[in-house]
């Protein structure tokens, strides 16, 4: 890409954690990023990298993470432009707005900012144009950096779905069902005498089901200018935990505004593109969103790897006896759900000069 | 029970398999029947049980079982009375009107006769006046004995849920998703690199859907005399296999035509009583359905044998923002949605004089 | 038993984790012990006991436990004759001979004194007369009270096997690999990321190994009227954690003295009895081995609840290339390695007028 | 490679089992072979192969291989001069000697002519020169191809850990227990009811450890110009099947003739070098052993890709109270122990000229 001459110094904040190993993997021979700084907590400063991370990824760790010695999560120490966030909420309250505030771009994982109203919750391959929403953030903040989020891990692949059906047939009611992957909890999350031989029918005490019912309506949303109205969409969601290490598969029913054929629908699936400034992107999924026929398909074992885990897996579209169409979507939480997806906003910022 | 004196002699059909080593297990020490006949597939007739079995059952196989010696499925060798059929729906087809038609009471735990409009589709606690059809059954097939039916293992515990709020609030349309143990699948059934670290969004390739969405209709119907009437509800069911050995999860979403408050539906699930002929048979779930309040129950590893498996488990009553209200139902699949309804029936019948 | 004419009051120090739930779900009913404390952190005391769990059994919380106050595991506190600890090490090094000094027979399941040279480490139905090492030890230290030990839940089945060996033909050498089951680990434990679809080769960091190549050697020593003199046997151990919930098996070569055929090894662990004075314990074991002789088996889904958790159950006995015998050993590890090991060592104390 | 100027059409025997998936995975983009057929049984004849395959990779099948058309096993279809077989034992037996006298070069995984006394058991890391073997063979037989045969998944990376040690300080006995995956038992393979909250302590009823305690012998044997003498070392073998996809894990114990300190077989270990014919092919494992000095590695979900599947990963190198030396080896089963293991014996067989 023309635009980028030097690679970009970035910082990951909450490093050792899991999805902080995940960016470090993503980051490694990123073509424009060069991660320039380890932060985690306290307990971590000064050490090696390798020596302070549990790693629990089935890639290795990049030779280059091994070394860099773990910096605390202060301002002064990151001259990363760009800076990733893999924080706790709680800790992501306090430090994100400070980040910005020193100019860096933040790219936020966290949920603490997706429901601010000039924070733009992002999915570059659906709402790009969002994300001028910056400008609007930059002005009211008095900030020279900015906070962008993507949704949560669970909302990712739903929404992507729900997008190109809602562009060709407009989207009104949705239920859905997750059965996700023991990786969006984190390390060392959920224990194995909970999951082994189980499910669990709740995540997070019913805050996922909270998130999944509203972030869709925001990404769905227009972009009016200086703010977004969220789509006029109702959601309906059963969250599950389930004995998955990664790829969070969800069982939706839909309504539409102008009912189609199954076949039509999976067309649109099929040819849906993301906007022209997203498409080119590094991290841009390829394609989209994949459509598998097989009746037994997307499975997370098999599928959450498709387009190097950043597409989004949609199958068994078929008839609804109550809405209209059925299907399910396959994605990865940890890719496409969370590093994969700040790290594709932090492109979409760069190509947008707004870093 | 002062009903029956002395034991009732029975015989299992497709005693080898794993819904067939349920009943043996179940029927152990039953105070009304004597297992009389194992009957399995001429492979393995005339070997010891024990030698012909790949037992799968956690809980040890009844030493009275171990030197049966299987019989073949011919109705001349059945003396029994009762006959429990664990047989795969294409043999079924066949074999249970054959045993109807010598007399037997065949108690089916096979697809092939839900339908039929003279057959019983049971489950006691909800239903139990439904088997006075096996008069009409009798008349018009000329049989001397019959065929009693139970529903699939994901239609039963859903259905003993909507029946509790059917009959206060009166139920519309129902969403579920199920998340189903790996034993409902049968032995050797889901290979392990199919399931593990994976779910298959699929059960029966479409075809367990399909009978979710009939089953509850014709058991909650109003038994009309000589008929069902199937009851005017609508159902959209998405079916999942998960990593589990036993127990169904199901997550529903239901419309109501007199909608309530979640506390209320609380009550009206704990109120829930079985009809009195239902009540006080051996195989009676006691209590019928259990309602828990924790935020992540029910699971399937630490509820699913509440009430010796013949309980149904409800969690997570909640508003549901679409329809009225959403839950959570748990099921034992192979005990109260197989062989323990499959003897729950021939208790009903026994109590009703029909044997 | 003639010999406990009122319940004896027990207290359970550690009463929430998962052995100390283990000690709660056995005692229930037990026909000599009542439970009069559960005892628990600062954190939990004053709580309803079950608000303060989160329970992990998939056996019911017994009815009597719910409504227990937990208390502070204070020596005031507990007028209970017999103290069961569950407690972790460090706290067990204070906790359990304070209790001792004040008057309780502590049955720990803790290690902390497991080497101690006047603590008997015991399994009845191999050691009984160790206990007797309790009257030098209320002289050495002046207790009126005392401490008696279990073995390390991986040390359990397989000292019992080597136990019928040693006796009819001595025992030399021992290779042996454990695979061992997730709740050894108690709760949390194990990370679901950490042994999904994988397992670890190691188990508490190497000491897991060191105490199963000794405490064999004492519980197979010889009781020298004051102390205990340790078997004259070497042993090779390598620990690996597994995806099984419940149940250790170990894979075993053993070099015997006088090398015998598989066939009389077989026969020598099926004739196998307790010594007289464990026989007749409410928890004794029913029978002490069982061998199994299918060519898979032992396993821990099938085999684990032999005897009601407490058998010790043998199979593949064979010959060994290198030594005389091969075979493999399970034993569910929370019952006869933990919780219902701790409740056989009271009765042996109760039943020999130590209490 | 200046060797193949054009590249070489092979043919893989037994295309649609999980060996023949990874066949066609490893063979995708391989600089000197090229798939030229794919046959399977009968059943499968004329098929599609993306129709014909149930695929349990969790890489994408080849778009390659997607529409090539599947042909029977007989060798008038077989222009190829390199055939990989991953057929049956008996099919085997019967079709690889009638390949070879076709002209084929055969690499067989199965086990039927390892033992063969002018067949190599070749893994080219550590016996490179074994090869040889083939002119013997051909003109005892008068066949213009041969058979070359890699060892069983479990002897596989055991002996090649025991290699590094026999070189330098001489390998006399070996305790050995395998943990190993679901994989290796092909597709379906093992049941998830039989693996789920559970481990199976035998694999192939016993006939894995007879293997296992043999095959090494012969790879680590000396190469006396026509024939080759078994090393003179004995192995005790315990294989167990575990709840891993991919993996197998050995425990091993080993006595050697020179006895060395741990860190002195760590660096002998990790100096092994393959021999220098083998060390340059495509498939060579890049290092041929990686030692961790993690207490808790290696574990198969993290280290089974190292060296794309072909390295051989030890850990846990420790002093043995009764032997040695203890440690823990790790090897893609079907990786480095199937697949991989054919193709790099065929592009050996290349390099010397003997296709």
């Amino acid at each position: 890409m023309s635009k980028v001459s030097s690679p970009i110094p970035v910082a990951i904040l909450g490093a050792t954690g899991s999805v902080g190993q995940r960016f470090i993997s993503l980051l490694n021979n990123h073509p424009w990023f060069k991660v320039a700084a380890l932060a985690a907590s306290d307990r971590s400063v000064g050490q090696r990298y390798a020596d302070a991370v549990r790693w629990v990824l089935d890639v290795p760790m990049p030779e280059s993470a091994k070394n860099m010695a773990i910096v605390p999560a202060s301002t002064d120490a990151a001259l990363a432009k760009v800076v990733f966030s893999a924080l706790h909420t709680e800790i992501a309250n306090e430090l994100e707005p400070a980040f910005a505030r020193a100019g860096a771009a933040v790219c936020s994982n966290a949920s603490s900012y997706r429901r601010g109203e000039d924070v733009p919750l992002l999915l570059p391959e659906i709402n790009a144009e969002h994300i001028q929403l910056v400008k609007q953030q930059r002005v009211s903040k008095g900030w020279s950096g900015c906070i962008v989020t993507n949704p949560n891990c669970t909302s990712t692949g739903l929404t992507i779905a729900l997008k190109a059906l809602d562009n060709e047939f407009g989207v009104k009611k949705v239920f859905a069902t997750s059965l996700q992957a023991l990786s969006g909890a984190g390390y060392p999350g959920v224990s194995s005498l909970d999951i082994m031989d189980n499910i669990i029918p709740n995540v997070a005490n019913g805050g996922e089901e909270e998130k999944v019912e509203w972030e869709p309506r925001k990404m769905l949303g227009k972009f009016a200018g200086d703010k977004i109205e969220l789509a006029d969409m109702v959601f309906s969601i059963h969250a599950n935990r389930v004995a998955v290490i990664d790829g969070h598969t969800v069982c939706a029913s839909v309504q539409l505004e102008r009912p189609v054929e199954p076949a039509v629908a999976i067309q649109a699936l099929r040819d849906y593109a993301a906007p022209p400034s997203a498409r080119e992107l590094p991290s841009a999924p390829r394609p989209v969103i994949e459509v598998r026929e097989e009746a037994d398909r997307p499975q997370p074992r098999l599928d959450r790897m498709a387009g190097k885990g950043m597409t989004t897996v949609v199958g068994r579209v078929r008839r609804d006896p109550i809405f209209d169409l059925k299907f399910v979507v396959l994605s990865h939480n940890t890719i496409r759900g969370a590093a994969g997806a700040s790290i594709y906003n932090a492109e979409l910022l760069v190509q947008e000069g707004l870093v």
